[in-house]
């Protein structure tokens, strides 16, 4: 019989319950009233702010500045690249009016109509635009390099908590540059900071490569992106990198003088990450029992559960657990102070532990008298099993904590690394690669699937059948892929180097 | 002859258009294409994330978290309160549509329409409220103490950068509580974070105190706030508190079992500052060559302008203010690196001189051929004349620019201190009221009030003559007022304390 986990369902007999159900156990966000929209809790913000920490320091440290844009754009606006309000008419929420006024029967209704409508920001590349227009003149004020965080609003039908929600949060940056190898240079370079921010911070693999045409930004010359593995397999878009060309330079007329007084059209870049993070954090180390957090990103590093059987030792216990808290405060850990809490709530001991379980918190310790006589703590590692747990010294715990920190790290990314790695393959025909995207079981439809790696003839029929048969697209042409002759795996035409191939969220 | 100065106008001569130029002359903010939304630049946005950095660090001190909550607020949720929804009806953006479409001759127009109109969010207490009301069950879960870091949308008319603008970004705590006594204490605890925030960080002296019935927030029991004087002796409403009494709980059902377990509704409050305040900043410490920053909120600290008078000494005096930057790079000010730049941008020295003064950095350094020879610093300081630079020993100004930064802090409170108070005046007669409110020279109608300590019988009556007549407006009930017995300056009538009356932004 298997042990009881935490998290009803399990992975396997249900993953997108269990996703929506870990979110919801680990207290990290939840629906809203308002359609699509999510209220991101204390816990699930806290790690978003520690995204955000990690990733504003990286910017800075390249040369880019925050500003802040308006959260409304002109439809005129929008309409200027023609891909791109194709790209998003559909999806986008729009105000038309500026106050409400008693109408019929006193009910309060829209007034005050605009000349013409706004549109929330989805993405912010032509109010920037035209900022940028204002501010370029000369060779001299390039490359200009800035990013925004910001909330934007995608229309989104069907949603999912941080994956697909009509409000997110997100940073975009913008950025332009006097030639095109420069701007092609930026879009890689940040392309390059997401992969290791996921791989360093989010312990998170991910592969890097560039996107067909089909799945590009719309107006964008090529897209970027990195891709990482679920533990369902499916693959998540996790961050992209946009070499916008001229296009939107033309479109929002960001000409400058260069060294020679020539004028010309600026070549631009845009690039986001998302609390689309979140979930992909989530769905790559959760297990059955709940959340499991990598410690450079977490809100508590070790979370003290004091056990309390009686009035007489309980405030012998609870000062102990504070002192020790107030120890491990004073530990440097990646370069910032060790957070560590008491667990001061009513409650029972056991019930205390698993809420911290299903909130991933990377250590949790269980301290009472027995443990007081000797000095020692009970130690638990979210990344093992329960029985897993141990008994050490105070005194060595609090000295080889930032050890263990890293070591919690390090086997999270390998463990995510394993399974990515197993489920990556060289698929070589077409009856393996239907077979390797066709459910086996019936009653575990998600258990299937992977990367594939295969040749590609470059056509946009290929990839609409195979979306068309079995919902699997092309992810991205790897950065990292070693040319190679081949035959693309749908026509047999000539192909010099394998794409990766996955269902995607 | 007056010395020119770096601004036109000056404040003297015309301080709204004054402060539009150190504005824009500082390169904080400017109009956007958006009407009444405004662009945030970097050197602005970089100021309102230290005030940010501060704040969020009290407010976790202080036991708030953060949390996320929807842009979009339905139309039904606002009219929960009626006060509430009157206060803000007039003045909101209202999402009515969820796409563009191809309408006639193909021009795309709002499609999709919603069954109910969102608001675009100007305040948050409803939408807080309904999750408040799914969260609180027991007086376990209180209190509940919130934050949210957001972007509000409110429809002003006559927009002033930073001072008034459509759209603002600000914070907004949402507190609840078991009992009126412990919301009241949150409310005021609030008010005493802003001021000590203002008083210590920003340098301006505020006075605290409770607004009158009518400047009430729409839906609040009571209102506190900080009001600062700007330099032109108006009024700057610069931070919030509300006491909601049990106005939204009731609106959006927020009950909790007490102890006993008997049902009752919560206790709740709200507290907000926004961007404003760095308006406020421009316009306490600003002078007639630009903005003044005090150090602890500046995004650098010391900026090294190179003299260059010729290449042969070029790469000479640029190697040592980059060996001088990193240098000071090392100074700990106020718990954190002291960040000094080296402007290499090309040009005159003296141009890049102006330009950091007009942009408020607390100290500029110019470094020549012939400071190095000396190895020493020619220091300006921006709460200083031009005339007051000093040469001094780099290793002296290295080792001392710690408390050359507190002093320049201190100095520019003390100024500010003392325009408050050359410029509040206890009054104790009508016809010295009405003179000490009515332009003195028709040249500079901006020079004359300040702040008023006058008796007041309670009656709204009285306010809206004085705001008929003069424009003049209880800022507050002063927290610090004592009790003693005077006459109401225009009924006559019996009043225990003085309140604040003074023009307002």
């Amino acid at each position: 019989m298997a042990p009881k986990t935490a998290i009803t369902p399990t992975r396997e007999q249900d993953y997108p319950e269990w996703y929506q159900q870990v979110v919801k156990n680990a207290d990290l966000a939840e629906n809203s009233p308002v359609r699509g929209c999510m209220v991101i809790k204390p816990w699930g913000y806290a790690l978003w702010e520690n995204i955000q920490r990690v990733l504003d320091e990286k910017f800075k440290a390249t040369g880019h500045k925050n500003a802040y844009f308006p959260l409304f754009i002109p439809k005129s606006f929008l309409e200027k690249e023609a891909q791109h309000v194709e790209g998003f008419a559909k999806e986008c929420a729009v105000v038309t009016h500026h106050r409400l006024e008693a109408g019929e029967g006193g009910k309060l209704v829209p007034a005050g109509e605009l000349e013409e409508p706004l549109i929330v920001r989805p993405t912010s590349e032509t109010i920037i635009g035209a900022m940028f227009s204002k501010w370029i003149q000369s060779y001299r004020d390039l490359p200009l390099l800035i990013n925004q965080w910001a909330n934007v609003v995608r229309w989104e039908m069907r949603t999912r908590l941080f994956l697909r929600t009509a409000e997110f949060l997100w940073q975009e940056g913008h950025t332009a540059h006097s030639t095109a190898e420069e701007a092609v240079e930026e879009t890689r370079k940040m392309l390059e900071l997401y992969a290791d921010f996921a791989r360093d911070y989010m312990a998170m693999p991910v592969i890097t490569g560039e996107k067909t045409a089909s799945e590009r930004f719309p107006g964008a010359v090529s897209t970027y992106c990195i891709e990482a593995m679920m533990q369902d397999r499916k693959a998540l878009q996790a961050g992209t990198s946009h070499f916008l060309g001229q296009n939107f330079s033309k479109a929002s007329d960001i000409r400058f003088q260069d060294s020679n007084g020539k004028e010309e059209f600026a070549w631009t870049t845009s690039w986001g990450v998302s609390t689309r993070l979140v979930g992909g954090l989530v769905m790559t180390h959760g297990d059955d029992d709940g959340l499991i957090i990598p410690p450079r990103l977490a809100p508590s590093h070790v979370v003290i559960i004091p056990v309390i059987h009686g009035d007489d030792t309980a405030s012998e216990v609870m000062q102990y657990c504070e002192r020790l808290a107030l120890e491990l405060g004073e530990v440097c850990y990646d370069g910032r102070r060790l957070i560590a809490e008491v667990d001061k709530r009513e409650g029972r001991g056991g019930e205390k532990v698993w809420s911290w379980i299903k909130k991933g918190v990377p250590v949790y310790l269980e301290i009472g008298p027995r443990d007081i006589k000797t000095d020692s703590v009970f130690v638990g590692r979210r990344d093992k099993g329960r029985r897993e747990r141990y008994s050490q010294s105070r005194a060595e715990f609090v000295g080889s904590v930032g050890n263990l920190m890293d070591e919690i790290q390090k086997s999270l990314f390998e463990r995510a690394l394993k399974q990515q790695q197993d489920n990556t393959l060289k698929i070589d025909s077409i009856e393996d690669f239907y077979t390797f995207f066709t459910p086996r079981n019936r009653e575990k439809p998600e258990v299937h699937g992977g990367f594939a790696l295969c040749h590609w003839n470059g056509s946009s029929e290929v990839e609409e059948k195979l979306k068309k048969d079995l919902n699997v697209t092309i992810r991205c042409i790897p950065t990292d892929a070693v040319e190679e002759e081949g035959k693309c795996i749908v026509s047999g035409e000539v192909s010099r180097r394998r794409v990766v191939f996955g269902k995607s969220y």
